[in-house]
């Protein structure tokens, strides 16, 4: 059984409930489900094939592939439209509350190694994963895959992985099944599901998921959504408790641009930010849990609000800009507390 | 017994609930309250003086204002720093969400009639309004009182009472008893509590509450606030409702500028606009109800918008110009629904 927020059924799309962000690994009935098309139901004869730009082009099952070295990582993902719903004006799309974020342990085989295997030419720049999804989309001609593509330093260097099970357990059809791949520090359109092919180019890959959808367009232009931009929120007290003045503020910070660094809390309106503990995630691209105590006015109505930095410098914004597809939305939230005497 | 929720006890600021916000005419237990001070205790015995650049000051106690002839108006009234919680980044201010806001009858003696009676004598400008409350400010020097002014213009033309009553009832003090200003139209500072002095003036006020709250703060400088923005909400459903695809949408809509003429609906993001049924307001200053039967899809999450256009021709923005003190945020809101088979 699930416990999601549904916002569609056909396609299936659901956000993890509030009270299942407290824990450090979201349990799996609760991780967030992101799909653009029907699901496919493929069992682990499904091959996966790997090969273009390559010396040796091979093709696994699922069933072999679970026969190779496997890795665990801990993983933050976020679908970068996530807090679309808070966005002004409110860009069409899935409509995202908060939700579109979970963290998982992934097991599966090093993408570095297929690509290793395979024998990378000389000449090559880009990997391109496609999925077994695909449907008609209202801009667009014919059937669309769900394709996208990493750099090639990317794909060797980002950890990524071909996972064949999530939080410890094979993977179900709704996360990918049999095999996903999983890039760690990006928003969750890299992670690929129901992986049906990895080809290595010579270009840049320009399909619709690369650049009609899952793309920042603003007054700057068109560019490819990619890393996780530095985030952070409050899992502790939530929006709408009733809390005491003496007050421990607690949450997750996290970036796909380096460790979190900082995370500060405000209370009330104003520019004025205190700082909270910052303290280790379980994995290097896991969350990272931040702590802050704070003397709240007593019988009052408080807004909190927290802002994470991470080691390349960024900072939440206040307000993102916005983008015509209502992506990347990482401005600092409020939640309102009620305190006590 | 007060229906409100409190925002702070001292000074009493509390908020109407979302539920009471579905009456025509707001119940007194929920019209939300906003303070600056701490609440004068006055009674009937209370004077208020008449005088400045008029040929006859006088003094009338509460009760002899109350033996003049008296007129009922129902007005919609909102607090300029309703939504303020809305706004990003969040300004300082008292973090109103959405129901600093009400719609009340007032009873009470025609401002004109007053000024009439002093005589205005040429050259006459402004009128200024004092409250019995005042107190210490952070970013003024000394005890501040709570005096707002009008143009002799609007004082003459807009319709205000000197309010001994709403709805029905004696004033209470939480509500600036015995005596004070309504001033239909305007944001609620106009509105002012304990009204203790008039005083016809010759040239513009420039005192705390006219040039340092209540302003708007931003790149165009500093301007008073005044009147009402067009502002629309959904009162039906609520946010969170679920609902059937079939949905008939319902709310209300007012403006300071003018009759409403136009109130749109959006389903889900985008610039896809329904329009709605506008109908007719209970009373010229009352907020005038609208209606729109929508087909939504099923089983899915649904996000509703309102819009409302007013006489002057001023549409509530998709969000507004930030404003250092977080005043007149009209920008359109959202709701959440899910939608049944």
């Amino acid at each position: 059984m699930s416990d999601l927020e549904i916002i569609r059924h056909a396609p299936f799309n659901a956000e993890t409930p509030e009270r299942a962000l407290r824990h450090a690994e979201t349990p799996s009935a609760s991780v967030y489900v992101r799909s653009n098309f029907g699901v496919p139901q493929l069992d682990w004869s499904h091959r996966l094939e790997t090969g273009g730009h390559v010396d040796a082009p091979f093709s696994l099952s699922a069933r072999e592939l679970a026969a190779l070295p496997q890795e665990t990582i801990g993983v933050t993902t976020e679908c970068a439209g996530n807090s679309r719903l808070t966005m002004l004006p409110l860009p069409a799309g899935e409509p995202w509350h908060h939700g579109a974020l979970s963290t998982m342990s992934w097991t599966g085989v090093p993408l570095r190694l297929l690509l290793e295997r395979a024998g990378l030419r000389a000449g090559a720049t880009d990997v391109l994963f496609a999925g077994a999804d695909s449907g008609p989309r209202e801009d667009a001609d014919g059937i669309v895959r769900f394709e996208r593509s990493l750099s090639l330093e990317d794909a060797m260097r980002s950890g990524a992985l071909l996972a064949l099970a999530m939080n410890g357990e094979p993977l179900t059809a709704a996360h990918g099944a049999p095999v996903r791949l999983v890039v760690p520090g990006w928003f969750g359109m890299a992670n690929v599901k129901w992986l049906s092919r990895i080809d290595v180019r010579t270009e840049p890959f320009d399909g619709y998921f690369q650049r009609q959808r899952y793309v920042y367009d603003d007054a700057e232009g068109v560019r490819p959504v990619t890393r996780m931009r530095v985030k952070s929120f409050i899992t502790s007290p939530t929006d709408g408790d009733m809390c005491a003045p003496s007050a421990s503020v607690e949450g997750w910070a996290w970036s796909g641009d380096g460790a979190i660094t900082r995370v500060e809390v405000a209370v009330d309106g104003g520019d004025r930010w205190t700082a909270a503990n910052v303290g280790t995630p379980a994995s290097p691209h896991a969350w990272t849990p931040w702590r802050c105590a704070l003397s709240l006015p007593p019988r009052a109505r408080c807004v909190l609000r927290s802002r994470a930095t991470d080691a390349a410098g960024n900072t939440q914004p206040a307000q993102i800009t916005w983008n015509r597809l209502g992506y990347g939305n990482n401005a600092v939230r409020t939640i309102v507390v009620n305190t006590t005497e």
